[in-house]
């Protein structure tokens, strides 16, 4: 600690300590905490970046613009997080599951409370549009135990890649969403049309910065769904069409291996009867294990 | 590296990588660089605080609430900049100075360009509010000589901490504001009044986490100058009064050792005569050392 330090005054060396030791009287110890670990790593980065005046200052306008552009419907801040892997890392950090439980992954901006409970079995897709698929699969415990009564909140985007509240007046409300229940057998089955790569809102800053970065703002095709049961951890994650074009650079790095499921394409006239769909279909079929509350972490 | 990490899959150990790796096509290599920095740093404060959910969204909406605040007359991020010393750590970084000369800080929102040339000795303070001060000395290069056509740029708050700019219709145009250009001696010297103690815009999402930090939002009382000279480094600079109350506690971390002036209080009818003064006033010599131009930093 040099003698300016002690007096309050800045100097380049000390500079997170003449900022953090400001922080003795703070009221909230977990704040005081995190501003102590924040100015430091960014204390650290200035000092690793050394920016020009002029660079700063396009930081400063960055996040101004970044803040600026949000309103009730568009958040760039968490877009801004999505595509820096702050969001997929505050997950991991918060749902680290024991061996053989389902990896979470991020919950995205597009879930709608209230959609419709429906019978195993129906259709969520009213308009008709899309290649048809019929998802199918259990819900088990980690002792590989159908979880009875486990309710299965899904949505998806549609064939070119909107979701229903992204196209108000051409897809049908609540259109490529609903809610089932697991009787005893922990099974669950729906159908829905296939899901489409789409990208993320990139007209604001951050898609300016995935530009300038050289990097696309597309998701590859995903399934959402949040699984909640009675003694379970709920579950929130997608699962994933190993095959589509984006798989291997998510733009909000929101996949993981397990959470890849296999998308099969079926012609049997049969049985695209049975699920009164007109020809040949999507069969995706995959479980999910959930962690018990109180279960321990890795 | 992991196998997930090659497939461009996320996993919280390589995290960093995982983010980086996308930006190998970045079209500018110091944006790539300072990207990189910046999301290793991020990664690491995240990994290290483990923020919840619920924090993690208050940070983001903390975020939201500093950009939207910001207009053409108020900048909320260069404020967060400046209470996490960060504007005083790039001020360091860009200016480091050989041995001698005066050290820079902060420029501060309240510069105004195109304030009147003045001569010598004139009065800045336009409305004869505030304690007299007469302020003189030399503009030396590092071996001490004067530097003649010297410019000297002058503001400060006023008796009550506001500047003109604050005021508007209050105090007079380019009140406690001037230029100065010195002659062959390097000296100057010009009259005004004593500045005040004044506090930061404490209104927002800054003064709310000063607030939550135990800070408060004060500013010792200071002059700013800017100075100009043919062959020299330009110097953005305050001087400060020792004795303000908050010398120690800066609310933006502008106090360095050497920028610490003398403010004498004179008692000395003869003097005031002379000045123009009606009877005691402040007395403050402050001589500044320009670098030449391309001259050797620390």
């Amino acid at each position: 600690m040099t003698e300016a330090h002690e007096k309050g005054f800045f100097t380049e060396e000390d500079s997170v300590e003449v900022v953090t030791g400001r922080n003795a009287a703070a009221k909230d110890e977990r704040l005081k905490f995190a501003m102590e670990v924040i100015t430091r790593k960014l204390h650290e980065a200035v000092k690793e970046i050394e920016p020009t005046q002029e660079e700063w200052l396009q930081a400063i306008l960055f996040l101004t613009r970044t803040g600026q552009i949000c309103n009730e419907w568009r958040q760039e801040y968490i877009l801004l997080s999505d595509i820096l892997g702050v969001s997929m890392l505050v997950d991991a950090i918060n749902n680290r599951k024991p061996s053989g439980a389902s990896e979470s992954t991020v919950l995205g901006p597009f879930h709608v409370e209230g959609a419709p409970e429906l019978p195993m079995g129906a259709n969520i897709c009213l308009d008709q549009k899309g290649e048809d698929m019929v998802v199918s699969g259990r819900i088990l415990d980690t002792e590989g135990q159908p979880v009875a009564d486990a309710v299965i909140d899904v949505w998806q985007a549609n064939e070119e890649g909107f979701y229903d509240v992204q196209q108000k007046g051409i897809q049908p409300h609540f259109n490529l969403r609903g809610i089932f229940r697991t009787g005893p057998d922990g099974s669950y089955w729906f159908r829905a049309v296939k899901p489409k790569f789409y990208p993320i809102p990139d007209d604001g800053p951050v898609g300016q910065l995935l530009g300038q970065l050289g990097r696309h703002p597309y998701r590859p095709a995903h399934l959402h769904y949040i699984i909640k049961a009675e003694g379970f951890e709920t579950l929130t994650t997608h699962i994933f069409d190993p095959h589509d074009r984006y798989i291997n650079s998510d733009a909000v790095f929101g996949v993981k291996e397990s959470l890849l499921a296999e998308f099969r394409k079926i012609d049997d006239a049969d049985r695209a009867r049975e699920l009164e769909f007109a020809g040949s279909f999507w069969d995706v079929e995959h479980d999910f294990v959930l962690a018990r509350k109180g279960g321990t972490g890795r």
